[in-house]
């Protein structure tokens, strides 16, 4: 897990910039003999796709995805697999203004004084796009663990949250907002749009559930499955914060409300009564849903101008006039189911590296 | 990063249990030179040290650590150091009732689900005593970061907050809650009190800032500052949630709230007019002081009997007698403020490798 | 270190197979600012090139490099260079005979015995065609140590060595053997030139030099510059063995022989009368030049038949009628040279990570 | 593997000093379920031990290793392993003359070089005291993987090889050589008593064979199993060459004499009629024993009187009056066997880590 990889046993490299000529990923450990082909991925691609409603940026891009390496008749070798995906849609136009100032809220300053140089065309890597390429990787992910079954979706904009009564995840593929309550997803439509029209932006909360992790994933104690879900959360670009189970609404629970107590199961381990700790004790996944929360802070390309300096330390203001997501946290739904695919097939094999 | 090593450049590996003849951690990758003795280590020890009132376990613990490589002559080599601290008051005692109960909200059933195999005394491994061996290896780290100061201390309480109006830095260590405001630490008094009188137990929040941390440390994508000190964060014993800046109210702002905006600055880099990111983009410090809170559950072992099975499969309650923190969450302070360090030192390896 | 990555602090990931669409590798690490662009890593896949004489294989590939990010505006920004390069004469042919035998001395059936399946299409990812990624990345790890000269030739084929009184560098590049020794070149020629009409093959031993490289790179006890070196060499295809400094040679040496006795120098260290030790000491440079020979067996395919079995455990014969190298150490030189400069970045930037 | 940590998934750390108060070794990734106790590691750190034959070093050392962690009721627990060997014949003597003297050979200067301090008490870090806690913990990785058998024993001292028509197992254990040909062994005790007594010292080959290691163990590109294994084998001290199977002698074969045919085999796979891979082809094992041969240089501390500087950059004279080993190969042999089966282990639990 270093610079651009992520993983210990199922690992991925993603590289590429928001304006270069592609992106991709390198997938490595992967079982051999899983069936893959880029129909497998092309889904969760189109699904994190930009450009589909006027709540997501209009950048156009066809994200095809294309494999070059790893597969051979139709199923992986166990070799390095090798997914690309060309840009398409990196317009071409005059960034003289951007490229000295430092854009509020973005990575701009800090890659400057990181590297002394940047690559200022949409943010460069630090840019969302390099999603597109975990997606990818996420949707590998998803058939090394076929006993598991990942949900991500929408659970709050712009402080506005769902009702979990109503919740129905065959909702989420109906409404542009990944959102399974649909009475918030109208609530959403106008919300979105507002912000949109006033130049703004909004934060969001994404959700995820795993169904189907077996007791016994992680590790104590630096490879614990909640800390690797964490950091994985955390790589998402404008993630600012991460909750396992209740999160912080645990801090505000007594011992008692907060145990998870147990009685006899009729699977192999005990049947739990609660699951406040969302699936982990210990670093150890219990059998019950593995579930998450993530914050996504507004998006920080905005109409409406702030003030900032230029490199060379003049004053200026800098109004982001591209196309850009009024809320990113939008599009992050399938970045973190992708990710809690990712981390749950990394914790399969260094399971069973260790527990056979 | 794996099972019980942690960092990069900067790595600590630990080791021991809750009841064996002693703890300890291998730090690995220190900078040559630094000037190091006991001396330098133990007060941070202290500071976590159990028994030293009424709202912690009166488990009686010296926590004398011992450094057994890595200095020669008052100085580290640059080879490894390893400090051990030995464990004097494991008690022995009757472990047949426990040792097949599993103990809700505990890792208990996940360690026996992974290995089949588990030292129930006092949780083993998953013990919060491995948390001096991390604190330890902070002291370390601290001293490979001499331009950064880091504090942390508790900002919540049961749901009891801080007024950030009452911060006083100096109040830290006047109280055994590790309380920058005094009414607060006042108020949890009772609190707590209550709480351990009733068999109860609570959580807390734990927050911490890091000043002096220079522009241009982390790293995209899957190195970023703040991705690990999420991961950093999480493998700390009853952690459930983390935020970086405003966390997850940043998901409640609009963009123009939440972009910290800049002017010119007096130093090399901007001057910042907010600092809701935390000082963190695209996962590369800004300069501005580096902020995370932490969310602890309410300590699992508490003397109100609570539902549970047993290893056979047996239904049964569980009542933790033994010793225990009524706030698990008190200790976390220190061991927080140590990750910080520990995380930051190995960024700053890490920087000026690729960067010099 | 795992699975396709390679290295600590300079990492590079190379995926792709001998017949698939193209191979790549993607290099993380690499501090920004070098000035980068394909004409500075061309010239060395040119010189890995097959197709060039008939003492290499008579396949014809292009081996055009294509940077596909981590480089604007002809300077590495510091994120990942992805380089892909693609395979245009990768024959369709009949594969139906080697698609079920194992051929004798390569990996074909220990891949079908760890994976389950295999692309027996030249070898797949086991083809020595993946050392073209490798050449590229070590173009670009080139630019990372300019205080560095690196060179590889190749000082014996099937048996019959260099002269190194007769070392002259110019005369590598003037004879299609990497040979620095004008008279062993030509005795080559008919020695390679026999063995390839007889259907057979030979081995080879590659020597390669590292100059200017500074005292203290390298590290104990794990991250040895020369256990870096050897793992570096023995990834490489057909290499069985490596020696640094006098090798194997050392081992028949007596202690005062051996002994590189010092005097006082004219620089920063003290001036070494010999350098046995191959420039490394404890694991870490002395300043000396880093001596490396790699030994590679004769090519596996040839044209006399050789018993062998199928998959199905039918016996069989197996003769290799492609097109093959009749000495595989010749395109070994280049790729050694890589491996080299490869690790020797990767230490340049572990060493200031630890050291400053 | 970084610094002082080797493994990816059965892996180890070791600290400490030839002088320091002891030496150690964290085993992490151990399969949980192991029978472990100190008796199950002390022959192997016996066999090692020094002061046994007036051939090793008279340094007496008890070297008791004692277990701090990872075991429970007689068990391995999954968590890390903790061994701790004490040093109790460190000397305390006059260094003030070798404090300042770089001893030509050792790695003396280049420890200066990279770090700027260094603990001269018997070579600090970079002695070969090191290597005990190696030993005890390839004690622990023969537990991981009881279907493998490892046996190393010296091949060759000073030039003088063994006859392998006189190999016999039985013989390794019945002279101070860990020789197995009788007849060597007696040539050996002039020989090396010679050496000793003219104050020199001499190299050797230690050869290492592990049988029962199934097909399918390694993987490409970058984990080979033989690169894993030469990594390994230049970690130790003095080391200077390793050869896999036929090694450098392969560089001298034809195609036809290298292949290893195959045939019909009454197991689960092949039956092979030669073994010159050493039991690997492209990077993974074939089910034929593994074979490697590793170089020992002579000892470097010598009664005869060597030219070097000091630290001020002095010349000067240097004879290593200490206890010393006249061949530091010949106790190379149990931590060659040790470092083997380290490698073994790892590499079975990252096969089933993939590949189920």
């Amino acid at each position: 897990m270093s610079w651009n990889t992520f993983g210990r046993a199922f690992r991925f490299t993603t590289w590429g910039e928001s304006h270069g000529p592609a992106l991709g990923v390198v997938v490595d450990g992967c079982p051999p003999g899983l069936m893959l082909d880029e129909a497998a991925i092309q889904p969760f691609l189109d699904a994190r796709r930009p450009g589909q409603s006027k709540f997501t940026t209009q950048r156009q891009e066809a994200d095809q995805v294309r494999i070059l390496s790893g597969v051979f008749e139709g199923r992986t070798t166990g070799t390095p697999i090798s997914l690309m995906i060309e840009n398409t849609d990196q317009r071409s136009k005059d960034y003289s203004e951007i490229a000295k100032a430092y854009r509020p809220g973005h990575a701009d300053y800090a890659y400057d004084a990181k590297y002394g140089v940047r690559d200022y065309r949409g943010g460069g890597r630090s840019s969302a796009r390099e999603t597109a390429a975990r997606v990818a990787a996420g949707a590998i992910a998803r058939l090394a663990i076929p006993e598991v079954e990942v949900l991500a979706y929408v659970s709050e904009i712009g402080g506005d949250a769902i009702d979990h009564a109503n919740f129905d995840a065959a909702e989420i593929a109906n409404n542009p907002f990944f959102c399974p309550d649909a009475e918030a997803a109208k609530r959403w439509e106008a919300l979105v749009d507002d912000a949109r029209k006033a130049g703004s932006s909004l934060g969001a909360v994404v959700e995820c559930v795993a169904k189907g992790v077996p007791a016994g994933w992680g590790a104590p104690v630096y490879a614990k499955l909640d800390s690797d879900l964490a950091a994985a959360m955390m790589t998402i670009n404008a993630t600012k914060g991460v909750e396992i189970g209740d999160g912080f609404a645990a801090a505000r629970l007594s011992g008692e409300e907060n145990a998870d107590e147990m009685r006899s199961g009729e699977g192999a381990g005990p049947e739990f009564l609660a699951n406040h700790s969302g699936g982990v004790a210990g670093g150890i996944s219990t059998g019950q849903p593995v579930v998450c929360r993530v914050a996504f802070k507004p998006t920080s390309s905005i109409l409406t101008p702030r003030k900032s300096v230029t490199s060379d330390g003049e004053e200026t203001e800098v109004r982001t006039k591209g196309r850009h997501d009024p809320c990113v946290g939008i599009r992050g739904a399938p970045v973190v189911e992708a990710m809690m695919a990712l981390v749950l097939a990394d914790h399969k094999l260094l399971h069973r590296a260790q527990c056979g």
